[in-house]
């Protein structure tokens, strides 16, 4: 996988293997398991064991066979887990009411199922059950449900139905683990890691667009096309920056199922996912300071224009801080994706980036204010101030990829 | 409905009925309709009439049953849906494989489940298909499975099991809607009209907030006291802002099942939702805008202040742009929240609009830039410069609104 990860260059896409072809292979595993699960009802040797149960392997392969092993693993232990317990409970039940028996069976079963299935349910809208529980509850209400029920009827004693259930759910369970993650894995860690790696180089790359932008300005080009070039550049990096500000619930899910995906081995035990969320979370921060400052410079264009032309404020040195800005990101995302601690030493991105800082405070006092007009000012010192709010987020981020450097125990490199 | 709309403050919480209340009469609500279905094996006429199958009904109800009469509605039709297909698919090649018979019956079979198989779940992973009918799909691949299956074993002709099956999930799914939709019913729709209402008196607080603090300020306080007050107004607005950003998803999972429900009375047919969404995505971009200007407001809080004190710019005119600016959008969200249109003829709200922003471009041609030093130019550049695109966001709320006016024909009032 890692040979992979570094095959692919990663401007060209979202994906590390094209979303295409993991989407055939997913769907090519879930052929593979259903026939497998099949057999039990194809095969004569098979089917005496496990008889019409055989069912509930081929309703488990459906339901828990999920794009990743992480949310495979997580549906299947839940779905273990609440048959398990509402089986226990209902063959409980049955027995319970089948000691009273006469009309009163049915009340008592009756009462049951209501009270267990509203607590129940009371607890599957609970946040944090919700997040990671939401379906083994559900499975309970309907195991207990249906063995409770069932108890009424059948000769049998309710254990050996539940017995029998509780068995080929296990099969299935078997069928649907081994196939999703010994057959090509789509491992939701990876895809997260390698998410947040690509909102690093997509911010730097916005960075760097606005920075093209700005020189193609000073070009010469009609005023037509520059009007539509330049809009749609700013909804090309609108749409970057939003895609980054829509980013969060998808995460959330991710590392809600890496969190299940333990004997991965490029991540190991307890790997803080945890701390991805967060720095997630700053550069969605950073990302919409990024499309403030996109839009005050659309609005401040001609401005900008004028001030070039005069030649009375350094642009370079602005340009210098923007590209250091992005090759701060750079490493940052470079850092995460080779699983390396930053540079401790020289501590070299925080020094540059001090650095930039005082650059920027150097820009605004070198200009003779009093020289421009208002809306000069207005363009110059909005970016400006707008700039330090930048470096300030990308400090924030070098913390915390530093701190992740850690608690992951990278190597020094 | 509307009548409790009216009667809880809105600024008090996110929800119209208290939360907690709504969560009780859901998890009552399953309860009751967990009985309802389960009197099929209770009561002996009725298991009489139905048999083993009343197991369909109970799995119907814990599966469909959900929070919203939408999702519900939508969950059920998906899974009436994928039970006729897949079932109707399953006679056929049950039937298709028992005229070919013997060891190539079952290997026939195998390859159909195989087939169907993947190409259902490549299906699933098509965004627009996943968005509405995912259930409705992996319900065709376990019934398609379970029918085709089962052709090999049962003596009784298939379609018999296909009908009784049919039958008691149409029952299940009677039960839950009753339930659902005639008691106490708890509509996505009302859900995401007051989510987008609460959204603009949200952002019209922050801005208030925003002035609040800054007129604190200017009073006798302690410095370290101003510190930590401001920093945690700050950290407060942030959460109202980031609350916002993050209201994609959740917007977008309540529209797909508000469209499930037509036939509630407020809204009608064809209620335009995606304007909805539409509008939630500038009402979010807003909140970044916001989010920027909180934070530039906090690292040029000296500068603020001092520009305050020596009075050489007009504060007040700030103060009252912002205000209007609050006024705006509680007026916006007080029509959508009413579902009226907006006042056309005199078109109050933009040229109020108009005027603010002529408020402050005189602001800054009226101040003596030359006077001020470098921080203080900053500040107040970049915050008349925010200003102004946050009017220019409102404006565009403003023509949205108009335009939801127009589609939902909300009457003139």
């Amino acid at each position: 996988v890692g040979k992979l990860l570094s095959l692919v260059p990663i401007a060209s896409c979202c994906c590390y293997v094209n979303l295409d072809t993991r989407k055939t292979i997913h769907s090519i595993k879930v052929g593979v398991s259903l026939v497998l699960v099949s057999l039990f009802y194809l095969l004569n040797p098979l089917f005496d064991q496990v008889g019409e149960n055989a069912m509930w392997a081929i309703m488990t392969v459906v339901v828990t066979f999920e794009f990743y092993p992480g949310a495979t693993l997580g549906k299947g232990i839940n779905r273990g887990l609440g048959t398990i317990l509402g089986g226990a409970m209902g063959v409980l039940t049955a027995i319970f009411a089948q000691t009273i028996g006469g009309i009163a069976n049915s009340i008592t079963i009756a009462i049951l199922i209501f009270v267990s299935g509203s607590v129940a349910t009371y607890f599957r809208l609970v946040p944090s059950i919700k997040k990671r529980y939401d379906y083994g509850v559900m499975i309970f209400i309907l195991t207990f449900n249906l063995v409770a029920v069932s108890g009424v009827r059948v000769e049998d004693p309710v254990w050996e139905i539940a017995r029998q259930r509780l068995l080929t759910i296990v099969m299935g369970f078997i069928v649907c683990v081994c196939v999703n993650i010994f057959v090509f894995p789509l491992w939701a860690s990876d895809e997260l890691h390698h998410s947040l790696v690509t909102t690093f180089f997509n911010l730097a790359n916005t960075i760097q667009g606005c920075l093209l932008e700005q020189e193609e300005d000073a070009k010469f080009v009609t005023e037509k096309e520059k009007e539509k070039e330049s809009s749609s550049a700013v909804n090309n990096k609108f749409s970057l920056c939003n895609s980054v500000l829509d980013s969060k619930s998808k995460h959330e899910l991710l590392a809600n199922f890496a969190k299940w995906e333990p004997w991965h081995g490029k991540f190991g035990f307890s790997y803080p996912w945890e701390k991805y969320l967060k720095i997630g979370q700053v550069l969605r921060e950073l990302a919409a300071f990024l499309l403030t400052v996109g839009n005050c410079l659309q609005a401040s264009k001609q401005a900008m224009a004028l001030l070039k032309d005069s030649h009375s404020i350094q642009l370079e040195s602005w340009e210098a801080i923007g590209s250091k800005v992005s090759w701060a990101l750079r490493e940052l995302g470079d850092s995460i994706k080779e699983m390396r601690k930053l540079d401790d030493d020289s501590n070299s991105i925080s020094t540059k980036l001090k650095a930039a800082k005082a650059e920027l405070s150097l820009v605004i006092s070198m200009s003779k204010v009093s020289s421009l007009d208002n809306e000069e000012v207005l363009a110059i010192a909005s970016f400006v101030l707008l700039l330090s709010q930048v470096l300030d987020k990308v400090d924030q981020l070098v913390k915390e990829v530093d701190e992740l450097g850690h608690l992951a125990a990278f190597p020094t490199h």
